[in-house]
């Protein structure tokens, strides 16, 4: 038995398939003329640009605009002027041949993403990889392997798999997958959970340990891998697949149904979304509204601002297509681990502590302006709720609402219209916010707590710190005391309070919000009929002695394990 | 008028003079051999480490360890491996002049710690500068300048001040200095604090603005700069320098009162340290003990980590000189900003929420032992306070409580004597930690409360960061509320609370925290007469009022505008 990060839920059972792209060996070597080597290097360029306009169109159609967006990533590798340019000069300068020449410059990249201690950054380093992969393979003329053309239903068993892996992959085929490396957050991990294939990654070396047509078992909840199985084993496995695919059944039975506890607690589940396409999935998972519209995907993976016209459309389709359900969009927050190059932002010695969201916005008026204004002109198409991220005081929250208005009465002035029902509410994910909740609840319609970046800065954590994970919790006896505080101090102005991070949809989580008295939780689409199960089966007044008791213990294990208790 | 960073208070009247190196132009150059350039560079490198030993005894008996400790980092620049390697290597297959390749590769290095947005790192680069300076001079066979020869007073007006340049100087004509670079943390602020001359830096292009004999008057304390002023503000300027000279008379006649309000409420009064050469400015200013030692520097600047029994020396001397006043040490905080090269800590994405201080010492127990060791046989010599910094949870604090109860164990049965009367405490300094501390005061003997990450991570506002600069101020209203939460708390469980962060010594802030029952304030020991002067003069029932009435308001601004008209 072998144990990874669970990357996407669900049992499979299967052969497993090794796929491994034939290792490519670079060698320096005499060239005959450099335009010759320049020519082989253009042409290599010019396939790969083809073959990812078409990954890029059949990842648009099968799984979205955000996932598309990583091969208009990749394409843009492939026109970035520094890379092509040392290349040619390496070539002429040097006299090297294209592939070598192309692998030196490549490997000054992905060493200095590599050398990042960050998640994000490797992850960049796997994209550069991949793209670099694809070129290489098309100088040396060798063909370009997929996973396309798989005939029989299979594990696939990898060292990692690209994004263009997955992208062309025949689903039908694959029953699950599993990878040496990778993490929760990573591109393979990410598609998996959006394509509903259950996956394990991180393994470091499951490749080694596993052979072509070996009988693999594996549950994606727990990360939990067992080779070639007894019969025993085998049976046990079957039955968790049937199981859970019973419980996917039972939860399918919750659409149309409201989520309200067994004593008439009633409250919305609402879903995240980053892109009008995810809509689907809210629809599919019956999400009483989107609770989170992260607007960034708007402004990334281009080279330029999106128009007010553009990020309109947006807007209204996914207005439009909710009305009249509501519809909580988050004004622009880059800046932090999110950098938009064309904004030249400089570097910063703890972005997680610097310029970003609404920092940014208020100093680069024009930017927040227009989005404003596409904002408010797609108001009318259906239930819009506004939301500022990053407050950390009354002044930021006062002056955004002060463009606001100004933006308004631009607009009344060019004869535009807008609704007059916009609620405007803020992100609760600054300790400070939370802290003073009672101050600044006396200016908004709602809060909405954003539990990732609360836990990180109450705690003094960066998330994405492996050397520290530890002492990250969804636990934290102080971050739960601020929730608290914060549903309390909204209250007690009259506004509703939600909640839009990760601990949203943690069942564990769940009771103590409700008792605590959450007014909506808003979560990934595949969390809301979970979340909505269990919201059925609790009593809100048994939730509030649950809320009240946490608040009084010291130790996030100990919460979670009382948590693990309750639920039993 | 120009107007630049107050670095050092005082007011200075005098004649200009402008201190300028003379350009070095250094030049690519055809050598003869390259064995004749390797050593004019070794020679070059003997003679700057003879002089740098030199400035280094001086600076040691004029202003102390630590600021030695500048010197000390630049004769470790000399012995690196890698420069003077790359250097020679440069000579060597480039068949380049000594100055020519060691600038080549000194630039290399100043641009690297140049590019990072970082006041500290852009610090480093200016040491490099200095030491390199040295060595170039040196090669080129010029004098190095210094300002060890006044013959008459002046207004040093320079582009920058090295370390070196203030070391050597002769202070008894140094009226006062303004640069055109600099900041608050820079060395020249620094050394310019601890001589007690007026300074004031960041003025950009002062040099180009004042000539020589000029005569200048300044004011320290507001940055503001008159050049050839007329009579009457020469007379004004005049005027101010006797009263803050009379200031600092008055001053010195509170040296052996206590720190007490007009009805009664008595604090102690405390100074911040760095090594045991600070205590005499904390005898000269009359710290009723030490609130803070931080034990950094005992780390820092070296190769290897230092002994238990150096340590023990340190910690030693620092609590007999003071008992039996008492002495709050506080355990190594590194990491962050603050690297240790002999560690080969990883880079991190967001120092400042990574692997720093007890998140450091309870993953490398060795180091913390040894610390714990080292304290527990000094603490028979003095009153010692142990502070654990960085707490995010109780767990980390149960952790380092059990460590220290190890210690003691393994104390007891090598017979080894300690004192059975030391309190434990804990800096307050990540918000959960003052959100949980009605939980923590149950295990501590006192709290202090460190708000210069308190309010970094409170607003999620890193301190250094220049571009949200305005968004840090001592001032937050929810910083104010959570430093009541911890006093409060920490008086439930019988418990005292101290400060020692920058705010504690703030005359703006005093009678806030007076007001919130804060029992200790500890800070720079220029600020501790005026503190007492203040508390003298305040009513706690007023303070009270004070404190009940800002943490009702919602802007830093308000607060800080309030404060003002309280002291009028």
């Amino acid at each position: 038995m072998y144990t990874g990060t669970s990357a996407s839920p669900g049992i499979a059972l299967g052969k497993a398939l090794i796929y491994e792209q034939e290792e490519l060996i670079i060698e320096k070597k005499e060239i005959n003329s450099v335009k010759e080597e320049t020519n082989r290097f253009d042409e290599a360029l010019q396939i790969s640009k083809k073959e990812l306009k078409e990954v890029k169109q059949k990842a648009l159609e099968e799984l979205g605009e955000d996932k598309a967006a990583i091969f208009e990533a990749h394409l843009m590798v492939l026109d970035d002027p520094e890379l092509i340019n040392s290349t040619k000069s390496k070539i002429e300068s040097e006299n090297l041949n294209a592939e070598f020449a192309f692998k030196t410059i490549i490997d000054q990249f992905i060493q200095m993403f590599e050398s990042m201690d960050n998640e994000y950054m490797r992850e960049r380093a796997a994209d550069i990889k991949d793209v670099s992969g694809r070129v290489l393979r098309h100088i040396l003329g060798k063909t370009v392997v997929d996973l396309a053309n798989l005939e029989e239903e299979v594990i696939v068993v990898a060292s990692d798999l690209t994004p263009s892996d997955t992208a062309t992959m025949n689903k039908e085929k694959v029953l699950g997958f599993l990878t040496d490396i990778g993490g929760r957050t990573s591109h393979s991990a990410i598609m998996a959970r959006s394509l509903e294939i259950p996956a394990v990654v991180g393994l470091k070396d499951i490749t080694k340990k596993v052979n072509n047509d070996d009988y693999v078992v594996f549950n994606g909840d727990t990360g939990e891998i067992i080779v070639n199985p007894d019969i025993e084993t085998k049976e046990k496995y079957k039955k968790l697949k049937n199981d859970y695919e019973n419980m996917k059944r039972e939860l399918q039975q919750l659409i149309g149904e409201e989520s309200i506890s067994d004593d008439g607690r009633k409250v919305e589940i609402a879903g995240n979304i980053g892109t009008p396409n995810d809509i689907e999935g809210l629809e599919n998972n019956d999400a009483e509204g989107v609770g989170l519209y992260r607007t960034e995907f708007l402004y990334m993976n281009r080279d330029k601002l999106p128009t007010e016209e553009e990020q309109f459309e947006s807007y209204k389709k996914v207005l439009e297509s909710m009305n009249p359900k509501p519809v909580v969009i988050r004004t622009l927050d880059v800046g932090g681990d999110k950098n938009l190059p064309y904004l030249e932002l400089e570097k910063e010695m703890n972005p997680f502590l610097g310029y970003r969201a609404i920092r940014l916005c208020l100093d680069k008026k024009e930017i927040f302006i227009t989005q404003l204004r596409a904002l408010l002109r797609a108001s009318k198409y259906g239930k819009l709720r506004i939301m500022f991220p990053m407050i950390s005081s009354l002044e930021e929250l006062l002056e955004a609402k002060e463009v606001l208005e100004n933006v308004k009465k631009d607009l009344d002035s060019e004869n535009i219209e807008y609704s007059n029902d916009i609620e405007i509410g803020i992100m609760i994910e600054i300790p400070a916010a939370a802290v003073m909740s009672d101050i600044l609840a006396k200016h908004v319609d709602f809060f909405s707590i954003g539990t990732n970046d609360l836990i990180q800065y109450t705690t003094a954590v960066d998330r994405m710190n492996e050397k520290i994970h530890h002492l990250y919790s969804f636990f934290s006896p102080a971050v739960l005391k601020l929730i608290k505080m914060t549903i309390d101090n909204g209250h007690k102005e009259g506004i509703w309070v939600g909640m839009c991070g990760e601990m949203a949809g943690d069942q564990k989580l769940i009771p103590i919000l409700l008792g605590m008295g959450l007014d909506e939780f808003s979560m990934s689409p595949i969390s809301i009929l979970p979340a909505r199960r269990l919201i059925r089966s609790l009593k809100y007044e048994d939730a509030k002695r649950i809320a009240d008791k946490v608040v009084t213990m010291g130790k996030a294990e100990d919460i979670e394990n009382y948590m693990s208790e309750v639920l039993d």
